[in-house]
């Protein structure tokens, strides 16, 4: 029997099982999307790194073959830094080492950002596709925007990574919050702070964002299996989201590089990094993270930072070389298996209750 | 019905509940340790900062008052380090500014250690007492002292901050492995590494935990309610350790600086620090973590960092501050209430199965 909580998530999902596939951004696209989805999940699509013609694709994709199922849009919604050539130079110039090993012109690389807030254009793409969840990462978008989602009957969720950016959240609209605790992978969703220490742990921070918000809380961050997702329900969260046990699915796009990596020794050793973005994020620790980093105040603001990291991730990853790539990952990656998306859907499915 | 691991922990620790009273030296003594071993739970007796002539009477109060009730005994098992005038002086000049505002003679003051490993000067004191239980941290002490304190038939605790902690501690004789989550307050157990990044949260350290050890897996870190009970339970934990919601009860030595952080909106923000002891450890961020911290690698060796630290925390207590002062809490203080510990034990007990 659902709990109060879940049972309201239900309701705002319109999904048959309390459980959302976390959106991974260069990891997935709509096949994992539906693939979860289908198996009673709430599939993401992760858009912040679409053109909008490739968005347009994507739901495209899914309004053809979900048949009308429910799915989750989610987009990033960070203010855009203005570039800083002299911030840029000193980066690059860090870098220096690592284009020379790799022959690499750096004054041929392009500056830029490799990831786009949400906007009135993307809102413009997504709209006639009325998708019935929108999350977002970053905090949330203009009031204005916000009006304009809610007008479509859009359920909205983002994520909290303290008590307070649970508050906050809830206190602008969140429909539900989701409770992003230090073990996810990727990137964290902090957006009132930067300190890195103000981070909870999933327990602690579960327990405490459903003490202080009235809106459902989805756990997320170290769960991978049915064990992990009895634990969040009975810290009091109305449901969970997975990401990294999906990394390995068929139906994600994860590079082989990376496949590699979740299913070696090194996934057992994360770290939260600044470096291939600008903001931080969990990865496999790998040779970029142990030489420059794993935090390093010199790297460009995010997404700034991706634009030189670029050029030495493709061309190690020419070389078989996972050494400069984001290998994003939580800390329990070994829940991630070589198995069809349904398979991971069921086995977190069997720690709801009967 | 408890679980199986259950059963074998409540068999080995000679108590009615699967609960530790986690041991908090310079926060209680032995008032608290009977409180919560009368109350059905493990009470434990931090030992690190107590002489031989401290912890005889320490002792001494266990076996008159708690009629025959199990017990704990808590010991660091550091390797301590040599002494290093060449960074002892560097910090010192580091925390010249904090010494000339409260006008101390930073010549007067002694260097020396704050806290002694475990050897047989203390098994010698310990011995004839007989614990039940005798837990480390830091690792476990020489092959000699464990066939020592195994010979009068103690069981034998541990703590694990990593998957492989865990694995070493149960291949070197530990008879439960303390899983202890990032979450949690005070000292970090960790002995195989100093990278903090290497540090899991409470619910991904326990899930892998079980998974590759065989002996029982007690959870710690960021718990103090019985959901937090049931959590980690659901995980597959056998039982629960339980210190920052203990430091408020009539029974801790907490200071009234301590307490009063403890219930104020402080306590909301948390983060490793080594500037007290040269060792991470989580407490308050007050001022000396903020200004010269809260990880610092000038900071001697630990324990050397106390002595530099005394003095100044001394001064600003003195005038009611603890702006100096090691305010050790986990990440979840506001389980911590001003009640008799026992009642802080029956509510964790409720989240135990019926």
């Amino acid at each position: 029997m659902s709990s109060l909580p879940t049972r309201r998530l239900l309701d705002a999902l319109g999904t048959r099982l309390p459980l959302i596939q976390a959106p991974m951004a260069g990891s997935q696209g709509s096949a994992l999307a539906l693939a979860t989805s289908r198996a009673g999940a709430l599939g993401s699509l992760p858009c912040a790194m679409l053109s909008p013609d490739q968005l347009r694709t994507e739901l495209q994709a899914l309004a053809d073959a979900g048949g009308g199922l429910p799915f989750n849009v989610n987009f990033f919604c960070h203010a855009p830094p203005s570039s800083d050539d002299v911030r840029e130079s000193a980066w690059r110039a860090a870098l220096a080492p690592a284009y020379a090993a790799f022959g690499i012109d750096a004054t041929q690389i392009a500056a830029g950002a490799g990831r786009q807030p949400f906007s009135h254009a993307l809102a413009d793409v997504i709209e006639p596709f009325r998708p019935r969840v929108v999350s977002f990462h970053f905090g949330l978008p203009s009031a204005e925007l916000m009006t304009r989602v809610r007008s479509w009957g859009a359920v909205v969720l983002s994520s909290a990574t303290t008590v307070e950016e649970a508050r906050w959240l809830e206190a602008h609209g969140a429909d539900a919050v989701i409770a992003q605790g230090l073990e996810a992978g990727g990137h964290r969703g902090m957006f009132l702070h930067d300190d890195l220490t103000t981070q909870l742990g999933t327990l602690a921070l579960v327990r405490q964002a459903v003490q202080v918000v009235h809106v459902p809380v989805i756990a997320a961050g170290g769960i991978g299996d049915a064990q992990g997702v009895a634990a969040a329900l009975a810290l009091g969260a109305a449901g969970v989201q997975v990401g990294t046990a999906f990394l390995r699915c068929p139906e994600a796009t994860t590079s082989a590089i990376h496949r590699a990596a979740l299913a070696g020794p090194d996934a057992r050793h994360t770290a939260l990094t600044n470096l291939f973005t600008g903001r931080p994020a969990r990865g496999i620790v790998n040779r970029f993270m142990r030489e420059w980093g794993p935090i390093n105040p010199a790297a460009p603001a995010f997404p700034l930072a991706t634009a030189g990291m670029a050029p030495l991730r493709s061309a190690a990853e020419a070389q078989g070389s996972g050494d400069f790539s984001p290998l994003w990952a939580g800390q329990y990656a070994a829940a991630a298996r070589d198995v069809p998306a349904a398979e991971i859907v069921q086995a977190l499915a069997a720690g709801l209750p009967a």
